[in-house]
């Protein structure tokens, strides 16, 4: 497969049930708790139905999704993006699906008038840092040049 | 000034002046490009009257802010919520005032049904991160321990 084959798609209502299921996966695959498939289809359904999220879709499984959210910016009168989730079911990884997922990603952020993009990845994810980096992505924090980290909790 | 001295409160329209003025000041504090006041106040105002943003301040300077923002979850029917500025006025640090708006966004997230909340910070914020650590949040993805990073590019 080159790249010029794999096909981005964003997603629409109808493809509520396969990214439920690309999620579900991701999750499961992770160790993250995951509300079973049938509750996440109801919830992708609605957050497409009203503008909530934008899904991206790579290949006929489809075979990899990137989610994003996007809102209105402190900063500027653009748009702010984040990048939730990007995920290659494991079957299909090292093909460069994710970078194509990634280019969508920037071009869609781009279409939406954002600014600006931002995301979090696991240290140990080499691979997804890596391309994170190739895109011109940084963790480091101005002049200082130290790691930016981040923290979550569940309230 | 004891915890119990300090005064949050959730932030108006009217506030909007204040509110560009102290992240005028954090951002060229920490050498961030920043756009002038007047179009900070602008935003502030959009902001807030169209509820895309929620501001908390502390004490009657005013000295310092929490501004959040909230979004459906992708996973259940809650919010997520996103920590996006944590600042104290250079001149009153020290003193818990950031422990008493973090005490009350976590209230404030609680109110607004948030089963989640996330932020970012600099590995060099030892005072920040230490806090966030005290209020139970976690940087370590997963059974792992690694460190959870964040990313940005600017588009």
């Amino acid at each position: 497969m080159t790249k010029s084959e794999i096909q981005i798609r964003e997603a629409v209502v109808e493809d509520a049930p396969e990214i439920a299921r690309l999620l579900h996966d991701f999750n499961t695959e992770y160790e993250e708790e995951t509300p079973p498939v049938a509750e996440l289809i109801r919830h992708a359904e609605r957050m497409l139905r009203e503008g909530e999220m934008t899904v991206l879709l790579a290949g006929d499984g489809p075979d990899g999704l990137a989610l994003l959210r996007f809102r209105p910016s402190v900063w500027t009168e653009q748009q702010e993006a984040y990048l939730q989730e990007l995920y290659v079911v494991p079957a299909l990884r090292g093909q460069g699906i994710g970078e194509a997922l990634m280019q969508e990603v920037l071009a869609t952020c781009r279409a939406h008038d954002a600014g600006w993009i931002e995301l979090n990845t696991g240290e140990s994810d080499v691979a997804a840092r890596s391309l994170y980096r190739k895109l011109g992505f940084t963790n480091e924090e101005g002049s200082e040049g130290t790691a930016m980290l981040y923290y979550e909790l569940e309230l």
